[in-house]
């Protein structure tokens, strides 16, 4: 059975969140889970929660937990028996097929990289986020804040992944692939889009050309390829616009007696509506180029986002999703798609920058 | 009283929606309109809308139209006579105080800061875009597209015109300026923005910090810089997620009798909320920075629109916004706050690139 390592100190709500989406994955999926971190705190949550003996979950101690303040390059050196240290340890001793964490983007980033590696034809690991899109058909967006400064053919090989993704996971046959950007002309764009463009022009893929912000939501793309800096902005963006549209709606449906009627007559309607814009619906951001699965999630991540996270986990070691992705990256390296020398050294070294 | 010249040939539903917009605007505000375009088509729509004739409402004859295919620098160089090139020679000639368009953004822009100039002060205008806040007053995003890639001066000097802005439109004693990072502490974000970080917290502005995509809708600020191209995926996300949810809304809602009926009794609370959503509330984005005022608005805009357009242009006016944002730049100038050499050269060439 595959076994996911989940790191059970992450969350804004550890180990609560994790050991009841745990519980929920072991319970749904063929599925084994590891929980890492102090083991006394495990035990007494799994206790609490009346958790059956029978279930696949195991305990692994980790002594330290890295906090949001921490540094990623600083905690990676001084916190060796933290949770995501040792979740990451127990993948590549291969006691465990892939992790699972809610805990500092950064340090999960990092420590990720330099202990399970990078695979060999990729040059930086992108961050994949899942957008709900109207026309039901989920789209991918990367990177989302791994990389804040890339190069042109950073760009190229999120698309090259975040077309794997997009055929494996999500089942669409031949993903389309847009590149963000403000206008959909080729000339549209900032030096590095422009330059992009160029390069997936050129390649294999499903290129439909530059895409704007509202492709995002609009289902008319599969995969989105940007830098992770303005990946990040759009997710953030989007997660605020989320926030400030709930408390709007709510305002407005409890000022009058009427209204409030219509909003008890239609709160089944709005609890879907919520659902279908969920992000946690979608199991958390996959790091997509790492030897092995690393799926992050959400700070305020509750059971069911850690539970669909372990999921998505599953479906990738299942799917030998990382597999793929270096295959599909050598063979367009291989033909000669990528031309940039760079592409195939892979660094191990980490950034010292820290992403959340 | 202060003449505003419309651009009656720049929306998708031009001339109607600026002439609808012009009668509202002038029954409403202590503004008159001089409407620019082919009279014969003007005279038509006025005439089918029954404008009385002591409304003060000029028409100026321009023969060619701009439209949305058209490039920046081409239609400039070969459209001398057309609708936005002639509402801005108005302004030059100090025939009218301002200008308002709904048309091709990369040629009004360009035509504009041609025509009209840029102020002595000023490197690079910025087109600010105002975003509604769960708070209730307004933060004031630029630029969104007017530079696609930027210097870290041209963010400083966005963020002194946006600070004039806040103040001067909306009250604002002392804005608080954000800078949008992906992250709040000053190590955080991309080269660009860690450069600007250091600008502005020695300017003499209230920058809060970095600030992220969230932040656009949690009223925590009320100015956030940008570069232009970060700038307008952000809108254009919000344009497509609000779009979203509305679609995802309207379905969840006629899914049973029960959430109709509900729909039914709340949709006056509808209508308030998309109210306050709504962009066109706050009319066009205003582009900061050139010795005239000049008011862009969305392609889609509707009568209600552009008049709400037309009282921007108008206080834009009647505040004298242009020379207080010269003053201001050139005060910060002079104190040595901004030390880039080329910040007092300024630039009446056009880019070449076009930009919606």
């Amino acid at each position: 059975m595959i076994k996911i390592a989940v790191d059970a100190m992450g969350s804004d709500h550890a180990p609560h969140s994790e050991v009841e989406g745990a519980m929920a994955a072991v319970e749904e999926f063929p599925v084994a889970v590891v929980l890492v971190g102090p083991e006394q705190i495990i035990h007494a949550e799994l206790k609490r929660r009346h958790c059956p003996r029978h279930l696949p979950i195991e305990v692994q101690n980790a002594s330290q937990v890295v906090t949001m303040e921490d540094m990623a390059a600083a905690s990676f050196r001084k916190k060796r028996d933290s949770s995501i240290h040792v979740s990451a340890r127990l993948v590549r001793e291969g006691k465990a097929a892939g992790v699972v964490s809610a805990g500092n983007t950064g340090a999960v980033m990092t420590t990720s990289k330099i202990v399970m590696g990078v695979l060999p034809s990729v040059d930086r690991p992108g961050l994949a986020a899942v957008f709900p899109t109207s026309k039901g058909k989920p789209a991918i967006l990367l990177d989302v804040g791994a990389n804040v400064d890339c190069k042109p053919f950073h760009l190229e090989q999120f698309a090259i992944m975040g077309d794997v993704y997009s055929r494996v996971i999500f089942n669409v046959a031949r993903p389309r692939v847009g590149l963000l950007s403000i206008g959909e002309e080729a000339s549209k764009g900032n030096d590095l889009t422009k330059e992009v463009y160029g390069l997936l022009k050129k390649s294999s893929l499903n290129f439909i050309g530059n895409v704007e912000g509202r492709d995002l939501y609009n289902g008319s793309c599969d995969v989105i390829v940007c830098d992770g800096f303005t990946g990040n902005v759009a997710l953030k963006v989007s997660e605020g616009l989320v926030e400030a549209i709930s408390t709007l709606l709510r305002e407005e449906l409890s000022a009058t007696l009427t209204s409030k009627m219509g909003y008890v007559l239609s709160q089944k309607a709005f609890a879907n509506f919520k659902r279908r814009l969920d992000y946690s619906e979608y199991g958390g951001a996959p790091l997509l180029g790492l030897k092995e699965v690393c799926i992050i999630c959400h700070g305020r991540s509750n059971g069911h986002a850690i539970k669909n996270a372990i999921r998505v986990a599953y479906e990738f070691c299942n799917n030998k999703l990382s597999e793929r992705i270096e295959a599909e990256v050598a063979r367009i390296t291989a033909t000669g798609e990528v031309r940039d020398p760079r592409l195939s050294v892979s660094s191990e070294l980490p950034s010292p920058r820290r992403i959340h």
